[in-house]
């Protein structure tokens, strides 16, 4: 069994990594630490762990985490780059759910997330964890950054079209749709049910964090430069991303094949046939990315559709796979939920 | 394995059903029919189930079925009743998700379901399959009846306080709340997103089918009349049951210690700590009842909240916990899911 | 023209009153106050308001409420009581939003809300602003204190059969439920999309404020004692109330005729056809009460349906059609939107 | 008055048609038609129309509709063009809420809308009812095309920058999302909330009606070809369409004045300011349409924002619209609604 322990496991991508584990046949929850809810049972917290997790929230403890195996960050940006390195050092491996380790240049992440990197020595080990890309370096690693869930959705859908070099790589766009969930638990009078719900809008147009994240991804598999536009929008549902991503083809090409052959073996993509329209609904809660590839009315535009969980593929699953890769498990292991849908 | 065959699994409580055998450890699903999909892949119509099940719907077809160990019937009212003798006759053990073999009175049926019963001369033998009720009688049966949506939650919530005699059984309450996906999957102008999103209403005030049901169940253990009212409402979301339940003390006595003895050894039903709201998300997708019991104000009216999720221990969840019964396969075999919340 | 001050405009009874008094054929929005806020375009904070709303929020300040013919206080409880005194004194009439004002015993005020009563003795003359009780007493009122949401709707569905003495007053129950919007614009985290949404619960049931307010009302139609079962919960849409009402009959009567009785001449009040069950979204955004009324089987409980906008005759609207009484406009002025459905 | 008659009110254009021509301060209702409901009253149908709307539903007959000054037709596509000549020629005027007079090109409307037109000659006649481009032509029209709702929230965010020429018009795309009151009240199992709520998923990526209807309106006002990728998506909310469209800009420009220009007359288009982000419930119910303006990171993609109620401005809200300018009535009579938000 691997010995897990979770810092600040009191939001959503905390409780969806409790889930996964919960039934993850492999793991042992070792510790869950919360500064603010220290003391209290987890499923006093989350109703619906109760009969699954009796673990209780404990102070932030270097010793206890120390003594895990497997370390998973789910704290607000900023936290795990002040106790990642001291964990590494006494050999416990860490998965960094929020944007620590995601960029490699310090200075971009100064940039987009307003402070100065605490442990920059250790941007080039992190391992990106998309393991469709990354999978032989996240066997190793140490140190994950696992992904962003917009960068996901949208790495996912545009990278055969990138790697292969068939589309003009200066004029991609990525219109992306997240469920509320994305946001957070934090008290945040713009999430309100009374706020989002029965709304539609879009925000950070003029930028957001997760645009360097998505161009650093696709600048990793091409020469060539990468001009990327990014919208977020968020729709007023709780789980559920949608990308649907363009790009100008330069050359003729069997899409349809490009993308089955791209993903043939990956266990978490489906290449949908020929026409389809993927439904955030049909990954719900679960570890899925499906996509659909288009070239309406024949012309030169593609348009990529990209379906993911944003809690689960987005975030929670994914670093359970990454989990399952860095120790040697089946990599679907705990992952095999269905989806809930309806 | 158990050879499964499912008959008319277009529904939500078909894909439902599909969603639990899928990863159901000691199933194997030979047929499921429906004569308006024959032919086509089930996961074609669900997507959700894509890499899931293979299974292509086909015609319901007598000799397929008998060569089931178990046919679960997620049809109409009215359908099972016609193919279940012979079934049975050819040794295949049946159980019925709808409401044909619910009632023991043949009259009382054909009242409610506007029809007469094809198959009267089964309604004694089938069991009514609320297994914290009746286990020991599932255990051996051929033919189970699925206990209703409303039922199971409102006689869960019920079955202490009458079992004990303590409350007047004369004046008994129960106002449900449930999500939209009980009213099927059926095109219905009346169940269009645009028609209950973001409202909420009651309905069938004069008479519900499942008045008759809940007061059977009710009847079985007291030697008084049952006095229901029961007043169903629909809820804009799609999974969830909540029945508020109310009754009136005729002694003094410890409410929660009545609750949590009734249901200590019950896997599936959960007596939440003295104070508590259970919330329907928090079972969605799983096979649990919790439950609360209040007593306002130290008054004589005792309030008992109950929630399942309407499509699992409300129909397909208490029919795969009824397959774990009768095929000595441990209770809880393929229904240890976490509830998805958020 | 009426000149109109609004105290502690932010939440979402304030954006309701501007929403309705923008629009109103004989009021002149004089001002808004928000410390918070001040400084600030309403329109800035409201987008629905953009291009009707041309004010500014500013610092509570007493002369230039002093110099408004009328205050709505829309402010937290426990705000208005510390205000109310002066303006009264310099001729300003006030409607309160907030509980301040609504139980005549500041006893049980002080109970029920936790702190001592500012002005005890203005509690007599207040007057409760139900229309369709105390109609007259509003006309010459310097002071209303405008019901609760949950008080509204159940106070109208209920004081036909309370007056006319025809159920057993000590056995009365309101099973409500209510839209999300009820909670307020603040910043909590238990009313975020992510943690109401696709879900349903019941709430307070060991008390809630609302029900001593709902007991005095009907105290006051009838001699008898008034026993009341009072049971809110949430549902997940962000408008709309529904009462859920049950009494034990104690005479024979034709039910639908003394509703249509006592409601006949009131503008707001619609008893609907036997038989009907009234939806929430019937009446969002206007100032209607729909009601139906049921008796099951023909048995001898009574189950009366009553659904409101909780922002509008449960909040704003009603506030607003007090002001027409007040002030002697039409009492419909300002208030003759139809539902927006769907 | 005008004396209004309405073919085939009983979907949402229908309702929503009633909802504003009730208070309409210039209008009779005269004459509503459905073969299927006639000898209905249209508050029975409808419950939000209670207390509003007198009518009853009677057969389409043509002498009554011929003594209308003017008829909405709200019927499926097809319709309107069988009636449509033999009303024009009795003198009174049209206004098709349907797409049968949308398109001028009858070869392109039989295409998209596969069948043959019925009245081609009218096509040249017809007027494309969006005031913002063709208000002169409107004034005198007596046959009105009302567009489409994505068009209508297209075109306005497109215009400007297609009028200017300091677009691309070869590399334009429109990104949109509407609620799912856009697919009609009929019976339709994929509409339901159990397919639709809580899930998000794009649509029609191959081809959709409303693309050459954009296209045709952009024509207008450019030489340039047009080429245009439209790309529509569900979203899990009733009322609402939220366009995001990009281009790419071909020379420096203020876009903000640019904006602030074209619409400085218009009552119902309302250019925010820079950096805004409007969302779809700020003009819920009401004839606005709301636009935002970025350049993200001062590249040479521009990011229009444009929202609008797919029911009002996108339907029945611009046929009013369309109907004050015919009959030479204040432009916003009975269209100055205040959004209702939350």
């Amino acid at each position: 069994m691997i010995k897990v322990g979770i810092v600040g496991g009191t939001g959503y991508t905390g409780v969806e990594l409790l889930r996964l584990l919960a039934t993850h046949p492999r793991v042992e929850l070792h510790a869950i630490t919360s500064r603010s809810e220290a003391g209290r049972p987890v499923s006093e917290l989350f109703e619906s762990l109760r009969g699954h997790v009796e673990l209780v929230f404990s102070e932030p403890d270097a010793a206890r985490l120390a003594a895990c195996d497997l370390v998973f960050f789910a704290t607000p940006n900023g936290t795990a780059m002040q106790m990642v390195p001291a964990l590494l050092e006494s050999g416990t491996r860490v998965i960094d759910l929020a944007a620590d380790f995601r960029l490699r240049d310090p200075a971009l992440w100064e940039q987009w997330y307003g402070m100065p990197h605490a442990c920059p020595e250790l941007l080039e080990e992190a391992v990106y964890g998309l393991p469709e890309l990354n999978r032989e370096k996240i066997l190793g690693a140490r140190l994950v950054a696992n992904p962003g869930c917009y960068p996901t959705a949208s790495a996912l859908g545009l990278l055969p079209l990138v790697e292969a070099g068939v589309v003009d790589t200066s004029t991609l766009l990525a219109d992306c749709k997240s469920g509320v969930s994305g946001a957070g638990r934090g008290a945040n009078a713009a999430m309100l049910m009374g706020e989002v719900g029965e709304s539609f809008k879009a925000y950070a147009v003029p930028g957001h964090r997760h645009l360097p994240e998505i161009r650093q991804t696709l600048g990793w598999v091409t020469e060539k430069n990468i001009g990327l536009t990014f919208v977020p929008h968020l729709v007023p549902m709780i789980r559920g991303i949608h990308a649907t991503l363009y790009g100008r083809l330069n050359e003729e090409l069997d899409l349809q094949s490009l993308y089955g052959q791209r993903y043939r073996d990956e266990p978490f993509v489906d290449v949908m046939p020929a026409g389809s329209h993927p439904e955030t609904r049909s990954v719900r809660g679960t570890n899925r990315c499906r996509i659909a590839v288009h070239r309406p009315q024949g012309g030169d535009t593609v348009v990529v559709l990209s379906v993911i969980d944003n809690l689960t593929k987005g975030a929670a699953g994914q670093a359970v796979q990454n989990m399952n890769l860095m120790f040697g498990l089946p990599e679907t292991a705990g992952l095999e939920q269905v989806a809930l849908s309806p």
